[in-house]
């Protein structure tokens, strides 16, 4: 990061590439083509831990909140047109994804969003001040706080914008689930006949088909699909306007209307003000109850993943999963379940992700919770990890797999728990243990020594061993 | 655990006060006062890991499945007037309380919930041979399997019992939760009127009321209070007839749908019959969904006991909790905020509970998830803390706490940050700043230094820094 | 709990069978045969949120510490012969097991630990003051505090007792582990010639034995037995002398050297005071340490287990668990594996523990830590039940599986990626592939081939297709 | 990413700007710019779920273990000197860092860390190539897998590279640790004499100093170092040479030895072959270890971060943290303790991926774990998080606070609770008790009272509450 240098004011008057900007703190010289300000770099230094930088997703919500604000606070005449105008053109700019390389603060940030909120507001002004013919810096024309941030705090700000970045993933996943449910219900119908046995336990139980088994991942994953659907609304109300600490001192009421309609044009979200800020402000359940509605859809796709992997495995060979990659180089024809072994891994993820976030949201203290930087960075990482997981799962996975009927029909020939089972109504539940005791546990021997002894005739045993006719539909 | 002796039977042949059981797998002697069988004893000796057994809302929930089964059997004459008349009365009189001793499997079992239902099976049919006047093991007339379990599994059974279980303690907690939130609103109202410092970041920032800050607490448990409720609609579904693995083989369909209508009217819970058991009966996010709702709530007393402890300690004061016992025998006077210190841990076992559920929910195969039990024994155990801790949170700690008004007027007197944040509209950011410098950053000088200069006059300088006025109620 | 009646004057006197206690904030009568006092009272009503007690093996360290403190406070002169004979005696008997019910706080009690430490003064006094011909009740001649508590703290006791439990608990599973570490390096031997399909992400890969793969399962345990032999160093430091906050304030400095003598001797653990007691009386990572590689073990023995599950299940059926109990009543023959389940349900319960443990110990304020009940009862769990689970994972499933040569052989002769990767050192990478196609993926069929084209001669191709020999030992 | 065209020959034909790979599957265009070849750019599209990429560390590992092994098969004739050279020359210049653009898979793959070493593999090959003057792609010359991978498998490389990447980074952190804890040591000389309340619980307990506080935090950093050079131990135990399940097929014995001695020169760790390599394939437990050794550094961290928080916040001012950023655009002076909340949320990271980790670690099948490229992305984030964050802990926190001396002589003076345990020495418990009660709880007036009672004299008084002689030191 060569674009800050700070407090080292001889490089700074030698370096005509650079302008300078300062605070109570010190300077801080910053290179000219860069739109963020004194903040931005100093939080930069603060906290340049990793690379991993706050996402778009929420950068693109702040943007947003920002520009209804300018709007909401141009029709209340607490801004001019002119300024007015050139923030919104510059967050249109912002949106359109050609200034991304302007946010540079670190996702794990301390000040509970604040240094996040400042870069925004500093690209902001800096654009709108070249949009407006001046200079980057220039800030008594447009001040990234007192016109930029104005009405506002992080505090209120901040979480609205998670509040709008996580709907827009939410709709994107519940999307991606109702597409994952219907491709699995394909699946239930294409193997409506395919008939295998049931296992409980790993262990032989009943018949079932292998429809009925990604029916049953339907099932699940239309319940996924349902809650994340449902979720929105507990998203929708924020406390913009409430600012500092949700009381929302400094915020014009008038402006405090407008902006959430505004905001709710711009987004097509239906937001709703909170009618008691103060709580949304500084509590962050609802993004706990968020994460563990995905962590049930993690739980889903990780359970479904390890019955593909293994039943894809060579022993069980009941479905062939297609071909993505070669697995090995020394081994021809060794591949690997490489799909369901990414989903699992994003389930593990998403796992990981709820509990820092419930560790978070436990740790706040009175009026603001300091730790919803990685709040926000787990849930959104969680959202389109799974997303775009689930569009690959689909895609790569599920549409492409096969059945292997033949190896499903004997593994249920040669069960003899299940062939047992079966007897038991004829001929007794004693004489089938014995029967069996007698074959050496061999199946084929079983249907010998029954027709031998005379116990069913051929007919009969041949109906009862005909495995589907025994499924039942409830 | 004496009650139990396996395979040695010659110890069996001398005692008089045992009875004998056997199986495949050999013979058990087992005292005559107990009423389990030779299931439960291998189970006991096999899963004797620690002295915590399958929780009694299980079980109970587990017995009403059972006297349901029998009243259904009875009404589609699968089973007779006599037997049944029998299994209802044993029943009841286990729901009385009188036998929990017998109930002796370990909550961290394997076989997915067989051990718990067969305990369940043979205490049921050994107490019906009791009162049919016979002898316990006397199997013949009344069989754990045959006439207990008649048209059941497993499979069914258990995680049928499980949700009833959840439903009722469900109700229970979603109760406590309303009756802390209106604790938590009386509180809002009787110190509506208490000023103090907001804070954000632990930092000084702007005015509030005490009041607010238990409402905003009374907001988030509202929350709960709503999912919670809201919740048990997601556990009425159940898998009831689906058998061994959801297709209801060796389930009469009569006596199906006749079970699930007298469970409904022995609960008095709406439970439905899954259309889709086979689902149900594999898959568990719906108890990682419940348990992730717990979470949330776990989140919010966690945050609400952490606010309680830090105003309760000495340097901030603004509170008093209740003394509900002594802290410390060397200083006279320590008492300990020893109820939200429970609390914060109770917070903290729901979350591991819940990483817990999560991971069993994750590892589930095919038709059946071999680790229910653990998922059961979790959960059970997050809805009792959590019933039980709000209880005597709102009881011992919200209902008995005090306001300190002297403190925490004096931290408003006494906030530079805030007298600065007053001043600004006034005399503007830079002079305000000026102020304090020259103040030493002293509250009491920069009031004077404010009047001495003639920036404001005495009864406006009053007026700002009467914060009550200052608090906005959006 | 009906021992205790909390300020009802009335019953009390009329009650003969009851004492009564009192303090700064009232009476309590209490049932005349429990030996514990008002404190104990207190905290019983405080904390009355479940069933689940302080676990045994921390109260009784908290027992032979007070016992070395009262030798040596008589040794120092500072407690009489008479008082401290009877003070020890007294904890003779509890160690004993005879007095277990009077202990009675909960698990998850607030105030660091205070309760649990003066449940075990009150019962210690009363039972001393019986010894010495007194009445429960009459401190004066034996008080908990002023002589149990002589020179000590809860502060100093309870994190020296608890880092007594978990040396004692931490041998018992270091010797487990041990000797599981046995049992597997016997299968190990006696599976040295099972050639077997070594599997790589569940997939056909390489040739193994069965031997092998118990050998690696050894190795694993073994490593889990270092560790956990080596961790009793990290524990032996202790606080005790430290009082309050570590700084020894009202503890007398012969008493201090002393009592950690006396310790050692009682214990037979090799303990050394602390250089630095503030620190372990506020700072618990060592909990964290040892709990995380307490989950290391889970996490081997969750592994091992799912292993054998699969190798247990019917299509690898590579081996034989033996059956434990019966799995199934309407499936004759069907038994589950029902050891590896539980042992999978205690290695998450373990790594929930540790979630927990980790939770509060982060959690900790100042000079000290108010969680370390839930941490005590979370690795005291975690302990025991690892313990007790390798126990019978050794006994009841690793000593009696068997293997199944035959279907191990079975799935290496048809292994078509085997078969090709064998064939490519001889007939090149693109032949192996081509005849593999032209066979139809038949093991069979490529045999025949490869004989029919001449391409190796019979002598030659058995011997590359003998698997064994082309397992390499490193 | 624009780079790749997989299947769409009539753009391919068109475009010269790209070569075309071919495998089994198809064709595959990729950008003539570009290094990696077809398996990359597959495992590009099936892993594409987000632009978290494999971590350069390990990336760098692996590029040295490829290097070690083109040295060693020089050595031992199995590769000619003019490609083994110029694979030599590859992995310097991408070791120097002017390739890292072209590792593109992503963090979360499937297949067990296959793709990670194809890309490795390919990257190495064009790059040797056109040292060698060949086109990318003439892989006749320089094989990806016949040249570059030679005598190795991803199952033997991969885990042979986390480890080298974790011992690089675990002494970057360990350095940190030692560097943190003289930072902590220097404040406890430099706080000495700051005599401040010790706190229990968050109450007012006894004195002691803010030196000794310091002191504790130092103590607990001093074992993490501890522990953290200690685990460099476990990893240095390597499979290298086991290959695809440990067995060391496909690897030329010599070679197997070469490389090691190759690699520990290379490296200057002091790596060891290990002796069952077949353990290291598939087991993943030493990262569970690992993992939790930082998670207990992690706790200690963030209980020191909240310890510095509270005593910021001004009602304590205990200490003062120096300014790092503005906190405020409303609130003049508002400062934040940021610093210390980015090292919480780190650590609540670490915490979460440590239970990733686990859960990885845990799931593993048999030879091979196939969640591998997950537990690798954890720990290495875990491991730079925490390296970088306590560089900035000690440079921008620690090193920079100072103490409120006055402030924690107020606490102090004000403290009745600690008057009152000062004065029980010499005036008795209930003295003590009645004097407080009669003073209102006001210090001031409980020394006036003292006095005129003639209680204790001036003198005596004034020794016993100079709080400092009171402190003990063990």
């Amino acid at each position: 990061m060569d674009n800050i240098t700070i407090n080292q004011t001889d490089k700074i008057n030698n370096n005509s590439k650079k302008r300078i900007e300062k605070d109570k703190l010190g300077k801080v010289s910053i290179d000219k083509d860069m739109l963020y300000g004194i903040q931005t770099a100093r939080a930069f230094e603060n906290f340049n831990i990793s690379s991993s930088k706050v996402k778009k997703e929420l950068i693109y919500a702040m943007v947003t909140v920002k520009k209804a604000a300018a709007m909401a606070n141009e029709k209340v005449k607490t801004l001019d047109k002119e300024r007015a105008n050139a923030i919104v053109e510059a967050c249109n700019a912002i949106l359109s994804g050609k200034y991304d390389e302007n946010f540079i603060t670190n996702a794990l940030q301390g000040g509970a969003g604040t240094s996040t909120n400042m870069n925004v507001n500093e690209v902001i002004a800096n654009l709108a001040l070249k949009i407006s013919g001046k200079d980057p810096g220039d800030y008594d024309y447009i001040h990234p706080l007192d016109h930029v941030n104005m009405g506002q705090s992080t505090n209120d700000v901040y979480p609205t914008a998670l509040r709008i970045a996580c709907i827009n993933l939410v709709r994107a996943l519940s999307d991606e689930c109702s597409k994952l449910q219907e491709a699995l219900q394909r699946k239930e119908n294409e193997f409506e006949f395919v008939v295998k046995l049931g296992r409980t336990e790993m262990m032989d139980a009943l018949p079932i088909t292998l429809g009925q088994e990604f029916g049953a991942f339907a099932q699940a994953i239309a319940r996924d699909r349902w809650r994340i659907y449902k979720v929105e609304e507990r998203l929708r109300q924020v406390n913009l306007g409430g600012t500092a600490i949700g009381t929302g001192s400094n915020a014009n009421r008038l402006y405090t209307f407008r902006v959430i309609e505004i905001i709710r044009d711009l987004t097509g979200i239906g937001l709703a003000k909170s009618e008691y800020p103060i709580d949304l402000t500084q509590n962050n359940d609802v993004f706990v109850e968020v994460s563990g509605l995905l962590k049930s859809l993690a739980v889903n796709i990780m359970k479904i993943s390890t019955d593909l992997r293994i039943m894809n495995s060579k022993p069980f060979n009941e479905i062939h999963l297609a071909d993505m990659q070669a697995g090995s180089t020394i081994m021809p024809g060794k591949v690997n379940p490489v799909i369901p072994e990414m989903v699992t891994q994003v389930a593990i993820k998403v796992m990981a992700n709820d509990s820092a976030i419930s560790m978070c949201a436990a740790n706040g203290n009175f009026e603001l919770n300091a730790f919803m930087p990685l709040i926000a960075d787990s849930i959104l990482e969680s959202l389109t990890l799974l997303t775009e997981t689930l569009k690959i799962f689909r895609t790569k996975c599920i549409n492409t797999l096969t059945a292997n009927e033949e190896s499903c029909k004997r593994h249920l020939d040669n069960s003899i728990v299940l062939l047992a089972t079966a007897l038991v109504p004829y001929i007794g539940y004693d004489m089938a243990s014995e029967i069996i005791l007698e074959s050496g546990e061999n199946p084929e021997k079983v249907r010998k020594i029954v027709l031998e002894k005379g116990l069913i005739d051929k007919d009969t045993l041949d109906k009862i061993l005909n495995y589907h006719h025994t499924i039942t539909y409830l």
